[in-house]
């Protein structure tokens, strides 16, 4: 496999030589005829993002999902969507019909068109998620500020505890978090007039937080404690790491209090040797801070 | 393999069900502040849209010039794509962007943003691409009206004969119009406001025009004769197949002539037992008559 984060910096360097606005965090804004487009394009794998055998149409909610949830932390609401779908069986396509309806009815979120594809490989979806902001200028990872407050919408871990119900073939409202992820469309548009940075915990609090500590310039001290979790406690350093949850994490000024339930879980200080602090030290190198895919 | 004809009439039900504009052609169209965005996706996958080892760069090139040529048939100009990458080897990626940059310098199209994913099975790219309307209606494939002419911007079969050329490992000039194919985004702006339907040929010229007959409800009766070749004439059958040369095909009102030179291919006449007519007869239907991917 090549070099994730080397291929994502060329195309970061494409994009910015070439004048674009985007690449901005995970999506593209796009001004178009006074209105604020918000553009949005994630693939998933199975075997990566996805178990093999597992039920279609819960891999069709998740991909709306995790798509709609980078709109949800840009404070957008959605316009609509292309899907580029890797056909399966007649069997298999049929159940992934039935979550791609459930979930764009769920999002309000038209397809818009897409194609598809016949492959002997293990199936890969993408999806491109169209929205309109509802707030601009559009909240970004790149803003927080010295003396913010860091808060997140709520608890981690539901994921890793719903594919573990999942894989152990437990009943299906115990793995319900892992299959069907909810966006925080409603929660990112509130939050969108009042935040300094924001964006969705996708891939784990530690990394997703190393990566807004990186686009601001600044240092993000978390309180461990104060971080909420679906887990036991015995739990708490892999639902601090564990991705899939997608609760948005916010910056505010110290003084301002969010418009909806919320847990403060931290600091922004100023950029040091650390991008990030966990209860006032570097994260342990040996175990990874989160999810890369 | 499930039932791709199956699933996409599945899709443009679920489109229409929710009240989407979309699923219009192969782009979607948007109207967005006073202007109208027209959108399309398309994957790639190694094995069915390229070959194992091929360059990369062409690879790249390819998967650009696909989604353009969507735009090109709507007379829309570029206003940015989002990449779906799965990541091959470090030196593979290198080449991957050496062609998109290549591509998206060549069609002004910025990369706007999208991601990468990493999976052990054989590569699937792929791309949306944005654009701006130049003319409003803007252009379908359904709109041919009894009486038009049917055109064709060029020859055919060009690709074909650069696949060969790759596959026989010829010198890469030869190749090139497999490896490098051209959207005809000015010829589509051109023609915008004056066709009364118009599409690209990318999977064969009778599969494409089948296509555009039933969108529209008529009859197409194309002349073999007139449709140009880029093939030595005892391939002419191969030729009218072949997709990827990326032509337009349209149709004129009868007194109308293209602002671009072009070729009178045929007759746009009332729908009856067949589609399409190939010199008076329904196309033998032993042979396909394109390239379903």
């Amino acid at each position: 496999m090549g070099d994730e984060l080397t291929f994502i910096a060329s195309l970061r360097n494409l994009a910015t030589h070439k004048g674009a606005r985007g690449l901005n965090d995970d999506c593209a804004v796009l001004e178009v005829g006074g209105e604020t487009l918000v553009l949005t394009h994630d693939s998933i794998a199975e075997g990566v993002h996805f178990l093999p055998g597992q039920d279609p149409a819960d891999v069709a909610w998740r991909l709306v999902a995790t798509n709609i949830s980078d709109l949800a932390a840009k404070g957008a609401e959605p316009v609509g969507v292309l899907l580029g779908f890797t056909l399966g069986t007649e069997e298999t396509d049929a159940r992934f019909l039935v979550g791609l309806e459930e979930a764009l009815t769920h999002y309000r979120a038209p397809l818009l068109g897409g194609d598809t594809i016949a492959t002997k490989a293990p199936p890969t979806h993408g999806l491109t998620a169209i929205g309109r902001a509802t707030y601009t200028p559009v909240p970004s990872r790149a803003g927080a500020r010295v003396g913010d407050g860091l808060w997140l919408t709520g608890p981690l871990g539901a994921a890793m505890l719903g594919l573990e119900a999942l894989q152990a073939g437990a009943d299906s409202t115990l793995s319900e978090a892992y299959r069907r992820p909810r966006a925080l469309l409603a929660e990112g548009q509130a939050l969108a007039p009042l935040v300094t940075a924001m964006m969705d915990v996708s891939d784990g609090l530690l990394l997703d937080a190393t990566r807004m500590a990186q686009a601001s310039g600044v240092c993000l001290a978390i309180d461990s404690a104060a971080v909420p979790i679906a887990t036991p406690e015995t739990r708490r350093a892999e639902a601090l790491r564990w991705g899939d949850d997608y609760q948005l994490l916010f910056t505010l000024p110290a003084s301002a209090e969010p418009p909806i339930p919320a847990h403060r879980i931290g600091t922004v200080r100023p950029s040091g040797p650390a991008p990030l602090l966990l209860d006032g030290a570097p994260p342990p190198q040996a175990t990874p801070l989160g999810y890369r895919h």
